[in-house]
């Protein structure tokens, strides 16, 4: 079950503000007297803390252990669980929700871990795809309260290629004439399937596709592995919550704050953190030549790749998912 | 100006017909005595004869010279000048266009070729993109006419992850409510816009966006680039055409004949003609390991990766059109 930090007259970084901004979280296992064994794990879009609690502590033994470790599981603005579209009373509700950056997102966790549960020093940070961004932001943002962080599949400044990826879902989605600017009857049903079409060529690799690994989820054709998998998937999204969370993400940019004023090395270089970034090789929109030009300029960071025809997916296989673990009992050491 | 050869009564590979079947085309340079030197290159998708001649022949000292050769260049059915939604009479118009084939294309060319000039052995036939697949399909289809063949950035056999790009597009137009099920009345262009940001996301490589190469375009930002050129380039397009064209596309397979049932190492085996195939390696839907599979089964096919930024649209970077063109010229000999 969730819990919620409520913080009143919330002001965002890009103007307007939040009457009562809600910060959905959930924890796991106990935070230790000295409150040095927390683990923070951001939602990656459209996730939920739920979700990341499967992902990340599922499945057996895990780098994230909540016997060891007080992990926090947030959820990211916009997800549908955290404050949304979906869930925001008029006149902020659905179309008129008001635009929320990974700042915004970041604030409202400090909050959360200083305020509710007294940490001064998070052990761990980690993340996946938004959840990577979330982490980088984290590094920068409080570089003195990030100890360590694994970025997966994220990045510190969204690249102008995944930009236009988000684009294109933007516009197929607002297309269909059941959007209706936000303010829907019903389900914009024909742009989300157009909006996991578009996905499915994105979200895994080409070899993923050649290989026919989507037997996977039970799909022998491409449009089945669209049907039987990312179709489900975005129809359970409310479509101004994609869109709000995809507005956060097409502006990720560690450098987009007071301090570093667009100044994106210094922003790299003002992460203290012990990080190490683990991007896939086959990653289409997150690709691991962005996350080693961060890597040269972060103190303590280092780029592992992960080789993967699971692409930006590949949390999501378990071999992969073995890679992300080792790397993680490196940091909680 | 195109030229048309018109055939009546033209049965459809999958069903239904046209009554009056037209190719266009248009030819430079003279046919000899001998009927030798005919080099046939078919159109792209969405490209027109007077596309390929800017593109093949067009900047001074090209590999295709009408000096030397008779260069024959179609149209591919459904590109706006061959029989198309857009200028077939009803009962055949707009949306109700029956679907054409790779193999439909080159059935009409054939007898162009035969019938119109009594060729009986084409020189060369090259071409890029649905221009590669048709050559291909020459070249199995009809193996004793095709001398060489340069498939450039193309297949034999539409991939799957190909075809998911494809329903991502086809989607997407088809969302727009202007669209009205192919009877429009008036471009549907909020389809059309986000039918081109699909296609910018896809038409060029990651690499290409990181080095702010759309600067060739005079566009400064990913949003430019989809409005200073793919939207204005599909824009141009009817939407029918786009997405008969783009059936044609999804449905290519040489094996898909009465001679080979589906049978694809098969249909690549028959092909006689020595064949220099130029992938591109950062190609998003034409990857050369696709190349490199079907080279292994051609018994005088080579493939020979070029390596570019600029993905699928090589041949329109002058660097990469001087690589195809030295390929051409070894094979006109």
């Amino acid at each position: 079950m969730s819990e919620f930090l409520e913080v009143p007259n919330f002001a965002l970084q890009k103007g307007g503000m939040l009457p009562l901004a809600r910060l959905a979280y959930r924890t796991l296992g106990t935070l230790n007297a000295a409150r040095d064994n927390a683990v923070l794990v951001p939602s990656w879009y459209t996730g939920t803390d739920a979700d990341s609690e499967f992902v990340f502590c599922g499945g057996g033994k895990r780098a994230l252990d909540p016997g060891k470790h007080f992990i926090i599981l947030t959820n990211l603005l916009g997800n549908g669980i955290s404050s949304s579209p979906s869930n925001t009373p008029a006149p902020y509700d659905r179309g008129m929700f008001p635009n929320v950056t990974l700042y915004d997102n970041v604030v409202l966790q400090h909050k959360l871990v200083t305020g509710t549960f007294g940490i001064t020093r998070l052990h761990l940070v980690t993340g996946w795809s938004m959840g990577a961004c979330q982490t980088y932001q984290w590094a920068s943002q409080y570089p003195d309260m990030v100890r360590a962080a694994a970025p997966i599949a994220g990045s510190a400044r969204t690249a102008s290629f995944n930009k236009i990826f988000l684009l294109s879902l933007r516009r197929a989605l607002t297309l269909d004439p059941a959007f209706d600017e936000g303010f829907y009857a019903r389900p914009p049903l024909a742009g989300l399937r157009a909006f996991a079409a578009i996905y499915a060529g994105w979200g895994v690799s080409e070899a993923f596709f050649r290989t026919k690994a989507y037997a996977a989820f039970g799909a022998s054709t491409h449009e089945e592995f669209s049907q039987y998998f990312w179709e489900p998937f975005f129809q359970k999204c409310d479509a101004n919550n994609l869109l709000s969370q995809l507005w956060t993400w097409e502006h990720g940019d560690i450098s987009d704050t007071p301090a570093f004023k667009g100044d994106f090395e210094a922003a790299l270089a003002a992460i203290k953190a012990k990080t190490i970034i683990l991007p896939v090789d086959l990653d289409r929109y997150f690709p691991p030549v962005d996350s080693e030009y961060e890597a040269r300029f972060m103190p303590n960071g280092e780029c592992r790749t992960i080789n993967s025809i699971w692409g930006h997916m590949a949390p999501f296989n378990p071999a992969d998912a073995a890679i992300i673990d080792a790397a993680l009992n490196e940091l909680l050491g």
